[in-house]
């Protein structure tokens, strides 16, 4: 098992028993050595990545996250965008890509003798940390906001964690639980053991373009943590060789318009993230509006050569329709607006048609009910044949 | 293109074009030659298999299909019972075992210049077919039952089919939908292109094992059409000598106790599978009261010396617990009944702990709303610290 965690920032080094965070305040990740690494001959899910990896035994759901299908949607494309692949994440165990984070975070609190974790989520983290849990029969606390809808905590609920809703200021819990005197070992969203899972959806989609590289990378943004997961593989990956410095992906961060602190501070040319007073968004999963990893987030998208987009509710809803539409493909509103940022990269002649774009669908529309007033016409069914005619043969109302 | 199909039970031969049903009354089904398959290097899901499948060119969505995880659950298994190694079904793009199916479905239509596909379900198969068919862009025509629930009607209208909802004898509809003289291509679930697709899972599971072969695979029956499909690929493999005679898994079918043709008829020693008035059952996905490829299915359990089992709905209650909150997953109740078959089997010392046993989880729990009636706790945030500690403690009300 590592321990050893650094500072992406000022290069300090500390034990992550010690402290998840820098001195400087910024938010640490493991010092990972890649020098060796090679693309594997094998291995299940994320753990084909074992090497470079904090802990080398999965347990329980944890062997199952990961190795999600790339998929080339010609469907998407315009004559001058580029080639489209989109990464379902949403084919994760719990249906989100939370599911790499957990599974690294959980086998490695088993591997170091915990009996307790715990999240600070109302979503998607929330699912995926108690169901990985309950694999392995760990104790897990789930903390949720106050108005965490009924629905939301059925859903965890099954997986029997320990529920508590959260009273008072919901904002500070993230960090306090970092730093609590308890033994629970806290798998939020941009510890270190959560951006080591993250990363491996890099590690896949490199090496699904390996020797190339895509030029392009586009996700939604929240925390922030998962952006620095894919930061860091990059990373890893040119030191390892595997990816040339001259053709690294710029990473193209996406926030829903009403909760935007990142790309504000992009667009305002600041250096760290300051927090935001967000509206409400259909985008409940990333809206986010003190993101603990902000300032990682922005740096990878600056140091990549990059950006970080908003877009309107309004668009995200007919990126979901065109989607589920065009593509086949049922998302959360939250991964929807990549589709949105890519139509926006292609309208500015960032991206064109010789580029190679990789949007990350990070969850499954299948957890919300849908509402998207569905048409049913009644059909008597000895009239099947004519009925069914009719509408071959294009009468509108047969 | 494959299209000469062939009679399992008499052996008469005919072109898919003609007749998906043989003279005899039973259902064809691809008469495919393995005789030169081997495992394969790669390929992508179900298309690692496309020498052994009727069409070669996946377009869309199908690409997608298929390469779920096989996972063994060790916090599930007994001192005296089997191996349990879980098929999650539930990992393809629309969620369930179907998108096999829709996926060679969906891309035979396209190579042979069909316009129009369509189904007569309202479950899983017409949220698969309306999802495939939406990402090639061909018209599809979806044939619900009148009482379908209005949260189903979103799921499968989000991918905008033509949705009709029957009126009438829904019963008859599944086999007048395949004698229609309507240029409408119908996947239902139990048709050869179909049966083609849905034998994919048991390719991937037995290559896992290969070249050793799991004792027994565990499935829900409703239509008859998967089971069916896993048979034609154990007899496949025999036929290219990767399994052998002697060590053919055995197939045990499950079925909700509330509507169990194939148990009933399996039990009463019949040749033929008779329908039944079912009840209601939470197992609403496999309530089938007149399989049109029970007597096949029936037949693939008398040959490879398996069993049919029912399941009561409290059984099934429980099983839906038990994998949720032991091995963090969310499946369909139509699903969960295989845990409650693994553990009846093991009961009875048909299975042992010398066995390997796979059950196959065809579907996702998060189509549906749960209700598990979970118990949330108010936690005042100044008191974090010490209600965790108490937590951890073993307080039972810190
Ligand atoms: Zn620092
Ligand atoms: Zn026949």
């Amino acid at each position: 098992m590592d321990t050893r965690v650094r500072c992406y920032d000022c290069g300090a080094t500390d034990d992550l028993r010690d402290r998840k965070r820098c001195n400087c305040g910024e938010p640490h990740w493991f010092d990972t050595d890649t020098r060796d690494f090679d693309w594997p001959d094998e291995g299940m899910g994320i753990w084909r990545y074992v090497d470079v990896l904090p802990v080398n035994e999965p347990v329980g759901l944890s062997r199952v996250s990961g190795n999600t299908p790339l998929h080339r949607n010609r469907g998407l494309e315009s004559a001058d965008g580029p080639r489209i692949h989109l990464k379902l994440e949403g084919l994760n165990p719990t249906g989100s890509f939370k599911d790499r984070g957990s599974a690294v975070g959980i086998s490695y609190a088993v591997a170091d003798g915990t009996t307790w974790v715990g999240t600070v989520s109302h979503g998607n983290m929330a699912l995926s940390v108690a169901a990985h849990a309950a694999s392995v029969d760990l104790e897990c606390a789930v903390l949720v906001a106050e108005e965490t809808p009924r629905e939301r905590l059925e859903l965890i609920g099954q997986h029997d964690p320990h529920l508590f809703r959260a009273i008072g200021s919901y904002g500070d819990l993230y960090e306090e639980t970092l730093n609590l005197d308890v033994d629970i070992e806290f798998v939020n969203s941009d510890t270190p053991l959560r951006v080591a899972g993250q990363k491996t959806v890099a590690y896949e989609i490199c090496e699904a373009f390996a020797p190339g590289a895509p030029d392009a990378i586009v996700l939604p943004v929240s925390s922030g943590g998962n952006a620095s997961g894919i930061w860091k593989a990059l990373r890893e990956l040119e030191t390892a060789e595997l990816l040339d410095s001259s053709a690294m992906p710029r990473l193209y961060l996406v926030q829903a318009a009403r909760c935007d602190p990142i790309a504000q501070s992009y667009r305002a040319g600041s250096a760290a993230v300051t927090a935001v007073d967000g509206e409400e968004t259909i985008a409940v999963s990333i809206a986010n509006e003190d993101p603990p990893s902000g300032t990682r987030a922005l740096t990878a998208v600056r140091e990549t050569g990059g950006a970080v987009l908003s877009i309107e509710d309004d668009e995200i809803r007919a990126a979901m329709r065109q989607l589920a539409e065009e593509a086949g493909l049922s998302v959360e509103p939250s991964s929807a607006l990549v589709l949105s940022a890519i139509e926006e990269l292609t309208r500015s002649d960032t991206l064109g048609a010789d580029d190679d774009v990789v949007g990350i669908l990070t969850g499954s529309g299948y957890k919300e009910q849908t509402t998207v007033d569905t048409a049913v016409r009644d059909l008597p069914i000895d009239d099947l044949e004519r009925v069914l005619s009719g509408l071959v043969g294009g009468e509108t109302d047969p």
